[in-house]
């Protein structure tokens, strides 16, 4: 009934959130998520590689800090493992119900921390990564920019909240040259896909961020 | 010391098990594994997926009876992520060593089980195939090939012995039409191979088939 008279408007758009170690996007979706359901549009909050009951096995062996040993390709295809079961069971179903789907990370990930971070093979991980997410791409992707000092600083300040200094994941405890080539990384895909991709700042307050974030969610959705 | 008065030879070769469930595979490498400690040649018996720690924990992602929901997709990732792990921290260190590897499955069960098992684009599984593989390839493939219903059985009669009938895996649930498909997988994969695959009538008892497995592993380790 609601939609029969125009209320809720089905808007099938696909937004993914990018960027560094504490970057803030995390803090940016719920408050979208907030924004999207006053306006009463039917959304799904998603993120990876922990989006279904086996992505989140599969980030337990991914995150933990004894697994130092995990090679590069065996990262590549676990993060691709869960993309493969997210898209096909989260996203694409959502998106046929006419839902938006904001999604914490995505394929610019893997280019971000496999291809600049881990300097694996841009040509192997476009072709494992687009049979993973079946040549899903997002309508609108939003990269929180922020120096790599400041995010993992952040990221450091949340573990310390969460009362245990020493619950840094794996990649938390890489170098810091390593952040910066993820950081560097990101930039480059977004040149490389302006049409798509929308710069925030992150090193501002959550207000001013949200403000941005709000406004491009909203000529998105417009369109 | 043994080295130099030529006692220990190395011998880098790689040798596959492959087989359908129940066809005796583990039995058979044990009784290989003594063969060649026998004769004082150096080996190392692994297995896939689970070869190393890692490999372990996708194992268990892998073969839960509770994840009937896991796409094809990603079965076929999580298990070239466990291969990837195990090439290069396993197999190619051993064969670096001088090693014989004696390995249960390797990428052959791949085409089988995920190419003409779950129906899978053989293309894409062999570009993830030799990515994660680093192109290794055994040097003879032993073939244990019988009767799906048989191999079935004797699958089932394990899990008797274990004390719990109900210890069948996510694979052995599996339709005897898909365990058909894979059978037939094998016995195509093979014929495209001849030179590096050996075929083996697992219908038998155990020693008459441990017979043909010492003749053809003398055969290739006096090359």
């Amino acid at each position: 009934m609601a939609f029969l008279t125009g209320r809720i408007k089905p808007v099938n758009k696909f937004i993914t959130f990018e960027g560094i170690e504490g970057s803030g996007k995390s803090t940016q979706i719920e408050l979208a998520v907030a924004y999207l359901r006053e306006k009463a549009i039917p959304c799904v909050v998603t993120r990876e590689p922990t989006g279904t009951d086996i992505g989140m096995k599969i980030a337990d062996i991914l995150f933990k800090r004894e697994h130092g040993h995990l090679c590069a390709e065996a990262e590549l295809l676990l993060f691709c493992a869960a993309r493969a079961q997210h898209v096909r069971t989260v996203i694409q179903p959502a998106l046929r119900e006419g839902k938006v789907v904001l999604c914490d990370r995505f394929s610019d990930a893997t280019y971000a921390y496999q291809g600049a971070g881990r300097g694996l093979d841009r040509e192997i991980i476009r072709i494992i990564n687009d049979y993973s997410a079946v040549h899903t791409r997002p309508d609108l992707t939003l990269l929180f920019d922020l120096p790599v000092e400041a995010g993992l600083k952040r990221a450091t300040a949340r573990n310390n909240r969460l009362d245990d200094p020493a619950a840094s994941d794996r990649f938390e405890r890489e170098t810091l040259e390593f952040h910066r080539r993820i950081r560097e990384g990101y930039l480059e895909i977004l040149k490389n896909s302006p049409e798509r991709f929308r710069l925030i700042d992150a090193d501002r307050n959550i207000d001013a961020i949200q403000e941005d974030v709000r406004r491009h969610i909203s000529a998105l959705i417009k369109q």
